[in-house]
């Protein structure tokens, strides 16, 4: 069942069999129900999470109540709220499971630890954050000069099961624009 | 005239005397006239820069002409195409000066051999990273849930002096509108 986490530290980074299984012994694995919360907006992120099956959603709810989705996270991914995790300050998020979904657990305790005991995971980890910068940069760019009908063909094409397991209205909160428009959107895509 | 530097290293690690100069040793030093090129896009971005003074700014053409800014960089922030500066493949973005500005300039050879000479700077640039992923997130959610009149204000908080260095057309080039929008709503907020 550890075949996904191996695979993505040792992309980049080689770790030996002691080295993996130190950072095994740091981590939990969780099975998250549909609709099950892993981070609340309001309180501390304690963990960041590798998503191994499955697909989690990061968002925030305005006060008017409309959602508004800063990233799905799908298998290879890890995510947390960062700014909370990083700064142990409360989260502006909710990252809740959209299917069924099994995860590794990392504490920030725990990941603290493991930067002392085995320093390359720092190489490791600043690789995985960089990478995700140049993917929000690339979603900036996208927001300033794509239409919202090409930013939804990319998406789709991300995230191939999208439309089906993923509301409409959460795909329209990811797009930055409303249900009605994305509907009347797709039935000209289709037309 | 490293101090700057020195400051924004010893933020997030500890570096004595002799690993600060191994560093100075592979970094260059460069004054970069107001609106001189630092990356073109279509070249490969050979380097990553530290603004130690000055503002750049990083953004695309499109195909019809108009200029989108991906972001401004200014005093204490490294900046690239960090995709081309990693993959060493072409460059989407220019990085131009937008003021007379003095850079540290590091390239992504350099850049490898210090980390294999001082393998805490990888905690350095993951910290670096880190934050600035967060600082995009916000970018995004911003775009995603605040007016185009409440972002130009949290610019101009966030960028002082921008009324009096950045073009209304680059202004507006970064928040996603238009620069006759951004004159109307100017008028407004002052009215």
């Amino acid at each position: 069942m550890n075949n996904l986490l191996e695979k993505n530290f040792k992309r980049h980074i080689n770790l030996n069999d002691k080295e993996f299984n130190i950072i095994l012994n740091s981590i939990k694995w969780k099975v998250v129900d549909r609709k099950e919360f892993l981070i609340q907006s309001g309180d501390v992120a304690k963990n960041t999470y590798f998503v191994n099956k499955g697909l989690l959603r990061l968002y925030q709810v305005q006060e008017n109540g409309v959602e508004k989705t800063a990233l799905f996270a799908k298998e290879e991914w890890w995510v947390s709220d960062l700014y909370s995790f990083f700064s142990q300050k409360p989260a502006a998020n909710f990252l809740q499971a959209i299917e069924l979904s099994e995860v590794y657990v990392l504490s920030k305790y725990k990941l603290e630890e493991l930067f002392l005991q085995i320093p390359k995971l720092e190489r490791f980890f600043r690789i995985i954050q960089q990478n995700a910068f140049i993917a929000q940069n690339e979603r900036i760019m996208d927001m300033l000069t794509k239409s919202a009908e090409q930013r939804y063909l990319n998406f789709i094409d991300k995230f191939p099961k999208a439309e089906l397991i993923i509301s409409q209205k959460q795909i329209a909160s990811y797009l930055g624009i409303t249900p009605e428009f994305l509907s009347k959107m797709k039935k000209e895509i289709n037309s």
